[in-house]
């Protein structure tokens, strides 16, 4: 009943036990994947057996998997160099190598003119709005679709895209550049040769594994229809917010949006202030995007879908996973709804 | 008595028990390193404490340890772009990178003219041959070095070094770029700003675990004179080879080197063929450098020091690691010559 609650899904996910399981046992095999001995050999059928489960999860057959050190990574491989458009709601990993800015309306969506030059996510980590991808994208990061929408590579129509393990079960520190077969990615880990040529470095085998594993658990789950009964959680958590608190304003609920996902301001209150708050009532959410200092800084995101400020700096990022329960819906929105009620008599 | 024995220590070594409980701990530690509740700091927490133990083991207080997915990665955010000059014996990871290329002697020894614009490895991962560092040397390949010898980043004087975790017994996937405090690194994983904004990208933090604990035990174990046992079981080995098969060729005997290690040429008798013949028999080692088409090119290492392409070709490379036993040895020294027999016979 009691004990905390995690409810930052979107950061980073527990990991599955099918892929706890699949890391273990990697652990035991000890050969590097480009030795020729048996020890080697085992080592690399570990790894393509990991992509090849990714490769069935995504919906990526005869698409060539690059295993990468996150979608980070998998980021700067798809993109340094090339100056595709992008819109300001892209996560900073795309918009450190991305050029012109793309307009993004107050619904959350991109415009896009030239498809072909351009680089737009599948859904936004802190608003969960999706994208239209149009024909013939030249990149998608769909870091935060896999694993929760009936995403696949091959019917998306978009020539290269970007996932992570750790956005659904698998470990942190792996992702993969997805590419349509025979695509030039110019290297930019160099050496060895690992991985096509594309990306070179003794392969992580254990964390390989572990996204194999989480994401054929993954691809069960959607199929099951185990995001239907999250996103009926996440209705109820805004139901019972919007009930005990009339200003709050709960961003893209009239868009599409990733099951999971409640981004929601509360004007004054700030979205840093309301993390500590939760944090120490047992609730683990975020406020924007969490970055590497520790800090919150007011939504990149909000603003460029035209919140100012202040408003974008009032906002908070509720995400659940496939195991949410009820009960820690409700104990979440008992305890905002008390914060909410001091804050509003400080402000009165 | 029997089962394999896994000799190819320098292509990879088994999981230490510590680096395997420190991450399967991990893995229980669910949040972003990056998120601000205690979930996430609990994450940053582990990855700082693995940080702690690698700047001890490597004697690097006051440095800055830069996780990154490899060496080979490492090497690439020390290199890229810098055009240092490096001897034939580096490893493909520094040869992608550097430029003029610096004269080697027949004994493996590099001859640097301008230390700040050089980059000179340890130890050779393929004959053991270690390098006097000059003192002001620009970067230092410490891959093979480090866990066998001991090194330490603020004695050798150079401005940055390449480590990996799974050579002294951490997982693959995990390497580091140790740098003075405050040097310049022009990060090329961008985004998030982790690892002080020179490499972004969520952290591997089960791997940086299982290699901060490595690392620790490996220090203990260097600290306690395991590699001194290892040497002489090295020496066993290639008195037992010397013994049986007088033409046989030991590179670097007379040379300072790692004490795990030793590559030996039989003239005319293919490493190639002996790499699958001993692998068929029960032994694990290699020949010249694995590369990750598994297939396996003549030693550009032993070209280098002026071996002829046939002879290159005739090396293999057996290395130990702390639990190698001397019955292992013992067998794989009977093997070896029992099919030396056989190819001394048909070559006659």
């Amino acid at each position: 009943m009691s004990g905390r609650a995690y409810l930052d899904h979107n950061a980073t996910t527990p990991l599955r036990p099918e892929a706890r399981a699949a890391m273990i046992g990697a652990m035991d095999v000890l050969g590097n994947p480009s030795s020729v001995h048996a020890e080697g050999r085992a080592a690399k059928a570990l790894v393509e057996r990991a992509r090849a489960q990714v490769t069935a999860a995504f919906g990526a057959d005869g698409a060539d998997v690059i295993f990468t050190s996150s979608a980070t990574e998998a980021a700067a491989l798809a993109l340094a160099g090339r100056g595709l458009s992008a819109g300001g709601i892209e996560h900073d990993a795309v918009a450190a190598w991305t050029g012109p800015v793309l307009p993004v309306d107050s619904m959350g969506q991109v415009r896009v003119e030239d498809p072909a030059q351009s680089c737009v996510q599948l859904a936004n980590s802190e608003t969960g709005i999706l994208q239209e991808l149009p024909e013939g994208l030249a990149v998608s990061d769909m870091t935060q679709g896999f694993g929760k929408l009936p995403v696949a590579f091959n019917w998306s129509g978009v020539g290269m895209a970007l996932i992570s393990a750790h956005k659904l079960g698998g470990p942190k520190g792996v992702g993969a550049l997805v590419v349509r077969r025979g695509t030039e990615v110019s290297a930019r880990i160099r050496g060895g040769g690992q991985e096509m040529g594309r990306r070179s470095g003794t392969e992580n085998v254990t964390g390989i594994a572990g996204f194999g594993a989480a994401a054929e658990a993954a691809a069960r789950d959607l199929a099951a229809g185990v995001w239907d009964r999250v996103a009926e959680l996440r209705d109820k958590l805004e139901a019972a917010i919007a009930d005990g608190s009339k200003e709050t304003i709960f961003v893209g609920k009239d868009a599409r949006r990733l099951p999971n996902t409640s981004c929601f301001i509360t004007p004054g209150w700030k979205g840093e202030t309301q993390v500590m708050q939760m944090d120490l009532a047992g609730f683990a959410i975020s406020a924007g995007s969490a970055c590497s200092s520790g800090k919150v800084k007011a939504s990149r995101v909000l603003a460029a879908m035209g919140f100012d400020e202040a408003m974008a700096g009032s906002a908070i990022r509720v995400s659940l996973g496939p195991d949410t329960t009820e009960d820690e819906i409700q104990r979440f929105a008992r305890a905002w709804l008390a914060r909410h009620e001091k804050f509003r008599a400080r402000a009165a």
